[in-house]
């Protein structure tokens, strides 16, 4: 069969898409109302959407040929996820059987998004749309059920999701991608690289995250004193990161050169691993302590980790979503069960024990790799839409790109590698 | 008379928009007066500051050689418009003969340009910067009318301003460009095109629309339960269109590939159709069903009516402002003529009626091309620095462009020294 | 000694790096502690946020070759001098021997950087991180004191910084460029040019620091009525200047045609030019006639004091910042002291008098241009890794770039009909 007639998912796609589209309109009809609530968490909502479609999208568009999908399949995840994400956890917090939706239950369901966003970054420029809208569904409707799991049941501390969402989004990811390991793609594929100004574009995504992150990691925060103790901690935090990722990505280059890849990813790292403690009384220099151990990690993660994971494991990880959110993740699962252990009056509650923040650990890594390796042997069905191995990080397998590109990548055809390089600026 | 000529606006347009300035200046001497306020609406004014000038900057930067128009000129129409927009609303809601400012009244000067600004992109590529601020003073003008009619006069319900901005914005703008028709450009125009990178700018205009249209919606509703509903249903129309336009642009192509274009603008057909009713307790699920249908009429406008507007009815429009306001802005003051009918329970309020609201899509309607038609006359004096067919979508007529770039573009035919410049890009 | 050897930083930026960093860690350790606060002004520090990590830093991407240092040493000196502006500012207002962290602390934070990024401006492009890393150091350390001295000593007025930031921080810039000069630099550097998509990345950089510039001058002031006004002056304030800057751009040039520089740059001074007397009733129409002045200062300051400045008194400011922050800077403060002068009701204080505002604006500027040349001859020392004049506003000295770019530059030397298409990007 021709790889055309593989990737050709007009029928595919568009009926999955209507079909799920009209289903939750229905369910949205039996189960969601209003709920009447204040404007208090309004910025903070803003603030997280710009990172769901901003932040992520555009951290995602350093492939030279590959921004559409990234900025746009992201949209795509983002728009439908967050109306599943609305009835997955609202399925968990009925009241008198009805979901009742206020800014608060938006801010979750945009953060139900993320761990598909994540998730997407370890298979991106390998997997198609359709792939796409079944991994969402399945990662999402695991998700909540984890969640649930660990602040319901556990009862765990996680305010910023360092386990709920980075670790479960990124071993999710990570799962689903070595189940749909490509021999092919072993080597270097010629697309999987940056340009100049896909790096630039890159940024964006990158500074909109780190503006924004105290926002994430504050969101959930129920008491205000608390909120801004998680703004002030994942601030610094953050801070702290950058610096150490700056000096880490010198020491690491023979001629002292920074990459840019690490200034894209790494300087994030810190607001990861400071979420499960975000709004405890940790101490500012404590946050400034857990950002620079993440940022450290992350940058060793990606330049050390990630070819070996690619060439001893076969997890082939495009956005080294393990270095940004798996590996800082832990950290912050971690820091959480140390301070659940050795500084009791950081929160009165009962239930912040090191056992159940392990536990929630646990869980959060534990379901994330068998859900993941599920799904991913469902993305494995042959009918998906998946791409050649010789068509991956390419966007005009699934987009229609500008014409004047197309022409000129026709006529370039005997003048030089470069010429295609070109097409793609 | 050479085309160099015909545009070399130096003292027409300094001259104008001196004049113009200083006017504005004076006026506000005369009658604008600060006004104690609360900052309560200071996040969703902040939020509508980045609609304007980068929403809907970006969002036009599509087009391969005229992203300095289409972000700059968008710029000067805001600011030139927001001035003229406070004088002009602002006589209509004067307090002791004076007009005071608060944020509200700032949220609504930005309004009063997105009117122009929508307009602009039906236009975009074919005026010169002395044509838009003409229209600009004539829009927002004819606009202050129409908006004081629809919601003082007839009290018409119309929050999100799906008929007082988005119909009046499109029509106004089809009409103008139906009366500056030029048959030279009825052949698809060399520059009429995108390339890679500038439909990835495209995107960060589209995204921070989709972003912040919950604020666009709801800034101007007075109640704060009223206004969480109508950022609860602009979230959710919107997400249920994006899933929707995925849907139809894969179908619509022979080889399932999405289309940018549609991406760009028809996932947004959501927050324009859901603006009458955004407010009204119209339950989420028939939000969604407004978004998804407002995806469908604007994906099938791209597709099948803008180039029968172009072909048959000599309406060429750039950005297809008609499929992205014009006919989900229609929607939008139907349902609101619908919800009016049906759901006496909604509003208690007895001014929320079939007949009123169905005056107010008219009237908008109406007086939008009554009134771009004469600003079409206007603009077409022959004094007015329209550039000619052969360089119409092209910055190099107003801007000065990179150096390199001309130089490159007529030395480059046979090496070297242009090379360093390409490997820039 | 080659230029390799000379620019190479890995040991020295990296080991100062995390020294900088461990004693910030110590210092928090020993002063810092959080401070119980509301969240009123948590929207504001998100504004400037976007305007300290996006504004600045895309505002300075517009040179075709040092993009990624623009975004990104932006990102390292924001991200260090937050820290360091923290301990230094709480020095100054210590509780009980601790410096208490809140929102409004964080936004001050914030303020510190921007002095070292308005002068990372004028040497953009001439300097090495190492470079980058003392001068922050320095910088902050100094602005501290003189604001300090500013708004406790003389308690003078300047709400929105123009004389203690901005004044500041070009003069500073300026003072270490003039120290700094190169020979070499005398001409025309080749890479010191923009392509047409860094022109459009700059804009990013100036649409969000106008669209947040209000909130800006607005999170220092006390009293919510006053900070609404300070929202509203500058908002009028910088809609004024940008249609002075369109006009006189236009009028400046022989074909009448718009610079993009002064689009990104001089649409910003009526920001700057408000900030003194950003909160006061001065009334509306006078902050119109504020941003005016400062957009016609600042378009003719770049259009005939720049290259004055380079070519007579070896200055050379990169970015101009002497037009968008020196100037308006000059014009806030003098604008401070005429309204002390004559408008005795704005404010009952007895300490805003001419002399004192008089006194503040001169100590801005005559401390840093003292601490700027202390600081320039500082930065001089041989082993700071400065690139060759050469390798100047060249990313690749300090960065690894995409290696398809530099691959491309050295095959592409022979071919047609692809430029013409690269042109346009």
């Amino acid at each position: 069969m021709s790889s055309a007639l593989d990737t050709n998912m007009r029928f595919k796609f568009s009926i999955l898409a209507l079909l799920l589209e009209v289903i939750i309109i229905v369910l949205f009809g039996i189960f969601v109302e209003y709920k009447n609530s204040v404007a208090t968490l309004y910025p903070f909502f803003q603030d997280v959407q710009v990172m769901i479609f901003i932040g992520f999208g555009f951290l995602m568009t350093f492939l030279k040929k590959y921004g559409f999908s990234s900025v746009g399949i992201n949209m795509l995840i983002a728009a439908f996820g967050l109306q599943w994400g609305t009835l997955m956890q609202g399925f968990w917090h009925m009241e008198r059987g009805k979901i009742c939706v206020d800014i608060r239950r938006m801010i979750n369901a945009d953060f139900s998004t993320a761990t598909a966003l994540i998730s997407f970054g370890a298979v991106l420029g390998k997997t198609s749309p359709v792939q796409m809208l079944i991994l969402t569904i399945l990662e999402i409707t695991i998700f909540a059920c984890n969640e649930h799991l660990v602040t319901e049941i556990l009862q765990a501390t996680d305010v910023g999701a360092s386990m709920t969402i980075h670790v479960f989004g990124a071993y999710f990811g990570l799962a689903v991608t070595l189940v749909l390991y490509r021999p092919g793609l072993k080597n270097k594929h010629e697309n999987e690289e940056s340009t100049y100004h896909s790096d630039i574009f890159a940024m964006i995504g990158t500074l909109f995250l780190w503006i924004f992150w105290p926002s994430f990691n504050s969101a959930n925060v129920p008491e205000q004193t608390d909120r801004i103790r998680a703004v002030v901690n994942t601030y610094y935090s953050l801070a702290a990161c950058t610096v150490v990722t700056f000096a880490l990505s010198s020491l690491l280059d023979q001629r002292g050169k920074f990459s840019i890849i690490l200034i894209q990813n790494a300087t994030l790292a810190g607001g990861v691993a400071i979420g499960t403690c975000a709004d405890l009384s940790i101490h500012p220099f404590a946050a400034m302590c857990i950002g620079s151990i993440a940022g450290i990690i992350s940058v060793l993660g990606f330049h050390f980790l990630t070819p070996l994971l690619a060439s001893k494991l076969n997890i082939h990880d495009t956005c080294g979503v393990h270095n940004l959110h798996g590996l800082p993740g832990i950290l912050g699962g971690i820091t959480g069960i140390v301070v659940a252990a050795i500084k009791e009056e950081v929160r009165q509650d009962d239930s912040f024990t090191p056992g159940m923040q392990a536990a929630a650990l646990g869980s959060s890594l534990g379901i994330a790799l068998a859900g993941g390796a599920l799904t991913g042997g469902i993305l494995k069905l042959p009918f998906l839409g998946q791409a050649s191995d010789q068509n991956c990080f390419d966007d005009s397998v699934y987009w229609e790109v500008p014409e004047k590109e197309k022409t000129h990548e026709i006529h370039s055809n005997n003048h030089d590698e470069h010429t295609r390089f070109e097409a793609t600026m």
